[in-house]
């Protein structure tokens, strides 16, 4: 049997994350209630995806090189390392925002996206937040003049072994950036899904 | 120049799951605010991880497969495929949790650990989850029985050509996941971190 929702409601009433209730007769027809958080105004009806996540290639004289990221996390007081990723503006395109948020959070410059995932959710008990993971090439200088000021982010170029020490060190390291990483950190590249 | 944490609140009072607001100054001293969603009862002192998540290699006469969960999840109204994973309860350790989830979700039986990852986090703009992702052997058959009542989950042994074809569909997969498929789907094999 399918899942059927008796009732959804907003619970709260924030500018960038809120709490929603939604009440269901799951598969077994047991009656559920769960809480969860999003971003969207309407999670029941906008299914559209939230975020791109950049696995950025840059071809150095050294080799290949995948752009890491160490940003500062207010709700975990700590720094996170992954990769540049930022939210989908209404009405932008994926690839304006990728060329954005390349730019805003490393200073590079996009070369061509060479390919990408389908959307991929955050952590589905917990929220509805959804990003695709976007791979692309880059070229330039890494920078951190084109940042907003609330953000807090360097960028680095990390070869095999420097992502082999990462996953080793007692860093946190992002959900969506970690099986990449490991990925890497085994082939010393990036191919296609 | 460090961040520094001016205040900080707990602004719902639900069972499972809370908004906090933070306000803090970053490092380049501009004052910011920050609402995030959190399964603890205050985030600013318990720093524990949440979860377990199971990449789980079973051998086969078939060659190596992994378990490969789907799941009901509310928040998405809709399916996410994943691997097994579950809570960490007060006062249990690792090993008893991935147990328990292991024989909760999938009906198979821990040969053994394998491996670890330190904590990673999910989603770090949105939430402090964090998770240990467990690599282990598993033997057995796959029986749903054991699940809880609100629970929804089916369980597959997948090899690399049904991994590749999943990531290459529109079916909607966890980030903690993700790029362990992805490793996989290239490799047909998993190797320790």
């Amino acid at each position: 049997m399918e899942q059927r929702i008796i009732k959804s409601e907003k619970l709260t009433n924030y500018k960038w994350i809120n709490l929603f209730r939604v009440q269901y007769i799951n598969s077994k027809q047991n009656l559920c209630n769960w809480i969860f958080a999003s971003r969207k105004k309407d999670p029941f009806k906008d299914k559209g995806v939230d975020a791109v996540v950049l696995v950025v290639l840059v071809d150095t004289s050294e080799g290949p090189k995948l752009v890491v990221t160490k940003e500062y996390r207010a709700p975990i007081s700590d720094y996170e390392y992954g990769f540049p990723a930022g939210l989908i503006d209404k009405g932008k395109t994926l690839e304006e925002t990728v060329k954005k948020e390349l730019k805003e959070e490393t200073g590079l410059n996009l070369v061509r996206i060479i390919g990408k995932s389908n959307p991929v959710v955050s952590t589905a008990g917990l929220s509805d937040e959804s990003a695709i993971i976007v791979f692309l090439e880059a070229s330039g200088e890494i920078k951190t003049e084109y940042q907003e000021k609330t953000e807090d982010i360097e960028a680095f170029l990390y070869d095999i072994k420097d992502i082999s020490n990462l996953l080793t060190s007692d860093k946190k390291i992002g959900a969506k950036a970690w099986g990449i990483l490991y990925y890497f950190s085994k082939m010393g590249k990036i191919e296609l899904i």
